[in-house]
């Protein structure tokens, strides 16, 4: 049986998927606004690294995901499929799991 | 792995989503309407802080969500997804979860 | 933290929602009809306070609430958000979560 | 706090919901068709006393209800909300709840 | 309070409810096709004694049930509401319930 | 109580129902593809028998059903209405549990 | 009773069905990227074999599949129904059941 090596760069969404690269949160000690610590045991803030062509509606057109590559993100912390990849942590998200994009 | 700091301000929520601050509700002595004190245990007072741009329809049009920034409002209890910031209580509320403007 | 005081006559419901005043069922001795007494355990009867402005359908057009601010309504027992203000008691309904206007 | 009196006459149900009073099934001994004894634990027969105007579809017309006043109808065990006014059963059914008209 | 009698040509089901008189599998020991024992505990086998009209969709037109009266139908084990007539065992079924025309 | 007897060739499924006669699995020794051991205890593959008209939309269009006559399928294990006929197995299936066709 | 043999290259999925064949992960010892050990419990990787012709929508048109044939594709772990053929593992699932084609 064949088998498949899956490389980070090559991953393509489908439908209004999103592929997230799951962050750490940073802690400030000083000033700022920060995640507070139990915010680190299953993180809930990524960096969209791929996005798919959107959902079909009725009409049969996509509806473009509403956010792009690069774009930090908040998402439930109990949504979407979690992957490990080269000792990363990425999760493959449903846009609408996707709560608020954070600057 | 790279950290990602969130800022209130820079909070994005997407479609029909709304960013809110969690208010205390206040209690008055003499005259005027308060909130009973049990409702202080898990409060449903908040502050609209920012709001996604509306959720797309079958059309591909976008419906505006119904709150604005400022709106004081009333949302239920078990909704949306709490985010402690800086010390502070948030809460990003789908608007179907919000249920009325106050004052 | 700042704090929200809440005031009856600045409720403003979202959507389909009706911002409704408890009753209580009046008991008549002689003629006419009335509620049985299990009725006032958890009253069903109530007097709509305000109304939103309707929900909004896949035109983007808002379809208005049935119902009119004065009118006397029966609701769902288990239905809307229980609210206590001033010692009175209201709920937040959803539009069919009323069943009929009384007189 | 002000008490609402509900009178049978004046309950004007919502939407599609209907507005029933519940009948006790009639036992024939000779001839005819009867409902069996143990239908009458908990009737499923009634007589509609009056109806809403009909749910909105989506493009904003009311469908109006398949049933008039005074159609005797027969109904879902279990559907609706049992009202008891004046020593008399009444049940609020939603239409889809309404199996068939009976003579 | 008044009873109501029900005659079974009376019945007229609402929407796209069909009224079915329960049949007997017909045990054959020679030849022939015929329905196993087990399937006389609760017969799934019946004959269309009135239809409904058929259920209205989102443009106001009703669509109409796509069997007739006189028609054998196989339903659903589980499905409709069952009625005790004069001694015969009657069914209203929603016309999803029924899987096949025979004969 | 009139009884009713049901003839394979005269099951005429509704809407988009698929009449379907279970096949064993075939097991082949040598060469070829096969079914597991396991897949005898309920078997998941059967043929055509009959096809309903298809589905009516939301516009009153059927839309025909995507398997023909005499076609293999394979089906979900758990899906449809199981009937014995003459000694033969067969299964009411909705289109939607049909997988694949397999010829 | 006829039994059925299947091939795997006839297998012609219905609707928005694909059929995919279950990839073994690859683990990489040195360089590159590599599904972590505990994904081979239960590959979530595959290669497509073949595809549906997609669903219908409500005006009566297919939307095409968005995934192709021997498009390596990650899919959801309890997704659709599994197939072993000839020794080999196979899996139908529904296109919205793969989360991202890989390379």
């Amino acid at each position: 049986m064949a088998a498949i090596s899956i490389n980070v760069s090559t991953v393509k969404p489908l439908g209004d998927r999103v592929f997230v690269k799951v962050s750490e949160a940073e802690e400030k000690t000083a000033g700022g606004i920060y995640l507070p610590d139990n915010a680190k045991e299953k993180p809930q803030v990524g960096e969209v690294v791929t996005v798919g062509e959107g959902k079909v509606n009725d009409k049969g057109e996509r509806t473009p995901v509403e956010v792009k590559v690069g774009d930090k993100v908040l998402y439930s912390k109990y949504a979407g499929t979690d992957i490990k990849l080269g000792g990363d942590d990425y999760v493959l998200l449903s846009e609408k799991d996707i709560l608020a994009v954070v600057s």
